[in-house]
């Protein structure tokens, strides 16, 4: 079965996210959007486990290329975003191609941004491989690639013209990277929905064992929650910035550790109970809230502390994040669960006592 | 005296052109497009004539950095492009940042492609310097950097917050750098206003002299057919494309030569005559109309044919353009002076005789 939702950006630039088992090889997913050269962004595991199915949903695209890149946030790069161009450029692709990104978030975000900018913008479509990617990183236009300093300093906001997610795929994905998936599917909980936060605590078992029931359903709602939120505030000028529940933490956590240490997901986790943590020392979210996200992530099997932690680092680190407007540190604090707020009003004296407290 | 004309985006994205003598030093044209911070990237030469005056209206932002770019085109790169992030990264500068083009073309590509994807899109402000980049590159949202084998082949489309575009710096520019900026002035005759064309077929000898008035409303007609024909196709999916006229030609020019022999006006120049004879020779164009635009370029000091070409060459490097779609090779033609329109309806064989008949 197949389910379609719609990511409502108004403006003709409105687009499907399709879920399904089995929509990876149907051509009446991809056809509508792609004119007669396209091609695949992957990378070798992951074309490994899925290109010859994918094949299949491509079988009316006339010149098909495939690229592969190399796997793992440390390939998130302009070096790779650049040869992608570069062989765009070699296969002569033009201004009505259309990208195809067969992967996780590494893949989602070169392929995404390498579309926003190869001939100023052509086609891109979405294929997640992973759970984050499924719930978080292929639905919303958000692409960039890393700097030696920063997580995602360098890209755009680049809407794709089609999502196109397949359940059957994530049945191959490692443990450790599924969990890391939930994180964010943790996240939607924790920022927008108490009843699906309280659906989780009742059924994380069943989604960490990926019964199909329990997974479609989490995936669904996620995307649900996702898409409205992009839909209301697309660039991220005020609403959107919800999503970045836990990811000012999240992404000094991954600086601080080259990106070595940390899935994505991991990393957010973490911060999520370190956001959780500060909300509650602030008077914002009851107590007992931050207890309760924790319990839920460790029954995820994620990690819910960092091994080791160098508060002024992390500070410094935080500083860099994209988060920060005229040097007052925004972070996205909750006020119980299922609502969340921006706020930039905590100072960093506060935010450093909470890191020393919290763990 | 100061005008300020319209880019009518819609959707909160319209923006000014401020168009005058005397408006680089003016707070005024600045201070609502400004936070706290902000870069100024432009080159040694332009830094040297005009940094100082702009230093004036930007007085009031907190944090003014500069950053100079190579001059040329051959810097027009993804390298120079990442040295320009790899700066603001390193002076921190946040979302909230405005980046400003002080220069020609080549800083409004480079600094705009920049802004375009620094943390997915921060501000900028256009201030052009040649005529070149006041009539054509810093009104419209096309940003770029070159490929080793094509022109402007990485890019986006992200609009300036504003342009400002003072009449006072033409008078130091460089004579070859301003008679190839009429290249595109005359563009506008010939595409959309035949009365234009006349005038400009009346006062060539003034604005060659670069004569203010004549100067003026040069500039002025220009941005404002600029500006319509943007807002009606701000991305380029049909209408827009006109603007395009001899660049077919040009860019494979460019290339050919590895943008070492003529300046971009130079290479449009020689483009519009060759669109011309090809609009006369498939009876687009009334006979003569060709001799008319011929003549005015020359009047205007500007390159009406290559030294020497290759046909094969050239269909090769036009067929890597941007303008090429499914494989045929879309041109901009002439129905008459202020009349043109895009078609992919003429063979490579008759595009290749046009080569060898018209030059």
């Amino acid at each position: 079965m197949t389910e379609r939702l719609n990511v409502p950006l108004g403006d003709g630039r409105d687009y499907p996210v399709i879920l399904g088992e089995g929509c990876l090889e149907d051509p009446a997913h991809f056809d509508p959007f792609i004119g007669s050269q396209a091609m695949v962004v992957t990378n070798a595991a992951v074309s490994g486990l899925c290109l010859e199915r994918l094949r299949q949903g491509l079988v009316n695209v006339t010149q098909l290329d495939v690229f592969e890149i190399g796997d793992g946030e440390r390939f998130k790069t302009v070096a790779t975003w650049s040869a992608v161009l570069d062989r765009l450029v070699e296969r002569r692709h033009n201004r009505t191609t259309t990208l195809i990104a067969l992967g996780g978030g590494v893949v989602g975000d070169v392929a995404g941004f390498a579309a926003a900018s190869y001939q100023r913008g052509v086609g891109l479509i979405q294929v997640p491989t992973t759970l984050l990617a499924q719930v978080d990183s292929s639905v919303g236009g958000k692409t960039a690639v890393n700097h030696a300093t920063g997580k995602n300093l360098i890209g755009a906001f680049y809407q794709p013209r089609a999502v196109v997610a397949d359940m059957g795929v994530l049945r191959t994905l490692p443990e450790r990277e599924f969990r890391a998936g939930l994180a964010e599917v943790i996240k939607y909980g924790v920022i927008a929905d108490s009843g699906f936060f309280a659906w989780l605590e009742r059924r994380i078992d069943d989604l960490v064992a990926r019964q199909p029931d329990a997974l479609i359903h989490a995936v669904r709602r996620s995307c649900e929650i996702k898409a409205q939120v992009v839909a209301g505030d697309e660039r991220e000028q005020a609403s959107r910035a919800i999503l970045n529940f836990g990811h000012t933490y999240g992404h000094a956590l991954e600086a601080l550790t080259n990106y070595q240490t940390f899935l994505h997901g991991e990393a957010v986790a973490i911060g999520m109970v370190m956001a959780m943590h500060l909300s509650e020392r602030t008077q914002r979210a009851p107590a007992g809230e931050t207890e309760r996200v924790r319990t839920l992530l460790a029954q995820a099997g994620l990690p819910i502390a960092p091994t080791e932690l160098e508060p002024d680092a992390m500070l410094q680190a935080m500083g860099m994040d994209k988060k920060v407007v005229d040097g007052r540190i925004r972070l996205v604090l909750c006020h119980g669960i299922g609502e969340v707020s921006v706020t930039a009003e905590v100072p960093p004296s506060e935010i450093r006592t909470g890191l020393l407290t919290g763990l």
